[in-house]
């Protein structure tokens, strides 16, 4: 196929969908890519580059392959949002020489977009979209689109602004075309806009296109001037990376999306938990070893420690998820923190005292001993509710101080309610040593 | 507002959004919701029941609520794939007596859908779609839209089909309005139509979405026809259910979006985990007593416990949490799977000898003892090997399995691998008694 046949290439090429055709850019060679680089033209080449599904740190090389002025182009040609997210990924020299061979409006759009902080609206939003006065008429909206189309990123809301550029009112494609050509924007125009703030958290944008089903979302500037847009497919992108965040938090690993070939990558991904943890272990153990006399005497006990601390760790975990995902989905704020805590400690205490006579139950057929079951079902009671209290407990913290509540990852918990679950059991083990001997 | 004033409500209510309108209805009591029954006509009111967010379990109660025959009216007005999915929630009785109530037409559509098998493209897709013959033009396209808009659940794709209703190519709105309108639809539609099939399982069909960046996808039959469409909103909340579903999984829980106020349901989500949890506890239990003796002996042995048993949970855990994680967002599939075992069977020696070293040094300094800091080392690092390759090995058999992954919990993971940990540690620590007493 890529015997030099240019036309040949080109006319196959182009039958793909974007998405496939950056499937096979990635999966060639980079001497496949140099020819492809002179088969296409820059402006082709962005929409691939756009599709592209590769690890951030991935572009600069890329970028390398490509000549320095034939890089540039291209990038100028991207969607403003996605070429803005590959020069975030770039140091500075080689930003700044990418934005050295661009036209000076294109420069000064990125640059606005690149001054965004990272996780807000701003960051995230493109600058391609459509927008209309209010005075204008349906067939003049109708032409603005038309002219738009081969560049707006969606062409399916019209976004309505006053003579300052503010943000007035919106417009979708299907109200257009249902309308007489006539008729004046400003009296078909929908007056309530939902909008972001360029400021505004992207966890928060992505409920706001989840729950009223948009499309797209205008973003607007602290006086009301239409910045930018976000749409629908970026919004997706940022669901999944918000679910594989919290995902990686509870497993107690840096980033779960890593299923490269390289095992030392992945080691450094997942030893500084593993090391952290192994210091509180340690701290476990220290408290531990103020029993080691009611261990010495009674080395039964030391067999229902792994029941214990596990099941601890267990109502924890479970109790953390329901917090976070809370939080996360702004199910819980505010108000009803209080009621959770307090929905939270009920829970716990049921689940405890269920679980507290079930072990008094096993360990009462298994060993026949009703006092060793009955010390363990208590301690487990106890450490179920204390468990369940600190899961919910401290993510609601962490959150009120203004920090993201999935940082209590799931291990950490874990860890803290093994500490505690076996101080517990080993306390009440010490109190009744003299009825357990 | 509402003092019985229809005229006034009916103003301001319609200024809101849909979403608002639900949010509204939703958090209003039943006698009020009576009043709003009366005020807005079911198609009016079945908009509103497309946007509400409650449980699946509460449609009954307001369906109830409502006189039989404005229901059903209602549910017919809905879009398919949002009637099916409250009709899904009923039980079959109530079912029929709505469906006894439509019209036949309506009917019919209902219960083709109805039959789909939970999960797959079937299940939700809809099929207020837009579709034109081959020969059409593309002024006549546009006509079929105008006619369809206020219908259709999305008008800015058109589907294209031959006479018998097979899919044969597919055009966006924007294509359509720049072109000429006696343009013949075949000429500038695009054949190469990514679709779904009906029996296609639903995050396969979240997953091209995604890449691709559609709107909506076309679904279509064994035979190839064009039998109903998936649009990007009903994706996003498939992806948010199937991320939540991981990650309750992960925390061993049923469902983790679970924050309101009864703490009785909030425990039988919970106690069924926990209790098997604690039988397979008693498992570990019963194999570390046959230990005993050596716990007898020497009962410092039992303080490093817990912290072999949760840095082997913890590694087990991540490995779990990277393996369900790459099956589900399909870069783990057949080829693969050997490389990733390979690669964690790597990574569990570099991160387990590590930690072995780690312990070795901190148990040194701490209790001054080297053979004990040896043990529980050597006992460290092979727990972190085995717990890796279990986390990983284990998902992926049960893949294979034809089962969803995500079925291995962290949990269920963390308790078997406190089992092999600990049976290596006292293991070990049986066979080295004579050095370490």
């Amino acid at each position: 196929l890529l015997d030099d046949n240019i036309e040949e290439f080109r006319e196959q090429y182009f039958t793909l969908h974007e998405y496939d055709q950056a499937q096979f850019y990635e999966k060639v060679g980079p001497d496949i890519r140099q020819k492809i680089y002179h088969f296409l033209s820059p402006q082709e080449m962005a929409l691939i580059f756009e599709a592209l599904e590769i690890e951030d740190d991935e572009y600069e090389a890329y970028l390398n392959e490509m000549e320095t002025s034939y890089a540039a182009d291209m990038l100028s040609f991207m969607n403003t949002d996605d070429a803005v997210d590959v020069l975030n990924e770039l140091d500075e020299d080689q930003r700044d020489s990418f934005l050295e061979m661009m036209d000076s409006e294109t420069v000064e759009e990125f640059n606005e977009l690149l001054a965004y902080e990272e996780y807000t609206a701003g960051s995230i939003m493109t600058t391609e979209y459509v927008s209309i006065l209010e005075n204008s008429t349906v067939r003049s909206a109708m032409a603005v689109l038309r002219k738009e189309a081969p560049n707006a990123e969606t062409i399916y809301y019209v976004f309505v602004v006053d003579d300052e550029h503010r943000l007035t009112g919106v417009l979708s494609l299907r109200d257009l075309i249902v309308s007489n050509e006539d008729t004046i924007i400003k009296d078909i125009m929908k007056e309530r806009v939902v909008c972001a703030k360029v400021t505004d958290d992207q966890e928060d944008v992505a409920q706001l296109i989840k729950d009223y089903n948009f499309l797209a979302l205008p973003v607007v500037s602290e006086n009301n001037e239409l910045v930018g847009i976000i749409t629908v497919d970026d919004i997706i992108d940022v669901i999944d990376e918000e679910a594989t965040d919290d995902y990686s938090k509870l497993a107690g690993i840096s980033d779960v999306d890593d299923t490269d070939v390289n095992p030392f990558k992945a080691a450094k991904n997942r030893l500084p938990w593993l090391i952290m943890l192994l210091f509180l272990g340690t701290l476990t153990a220290t408290l531990m070893s103020r029993f080691e006399a009611t261990l010495d005497q009674v080395a039964l006990l030391a067999l229902f420690i792994p029941l214990i601390s596990g099941t601890s760790g267990n109502s924890g975990t479970q109790a953390l998820a329901v917090a976070v995902r809370g939080i996360a989905t702004g199910e819980v704020d505010g108000k009803n923190k209080l009621k959770l805590l307090i929905r939270e400690i009920c829970t716990g205490l049921i689940t405890g005292i269920v679980c507290g006579i079930v072990v008094v139950a096993i360990i009462y057929f298994w060993q026949h001993s009703l006092i060793i079951g009955l010390l363990v079902g208590a301690a487990i009671c106890c450490s179920i509710v204390v468990a369940t209290i600190a899961g919910s407990f401290i993510p609601l913290l962490i959150h009120k101080l203004g920090v993201d509540p999935a940082v209590a990852s799931g291990p950490f918990i874990t860890t803290l309610n093994d500490i505690t679950s076996i101080l517990i059991y080993l306390g009440l083990a010490t109190n009744f040593i003299s009825q357990i001997r």
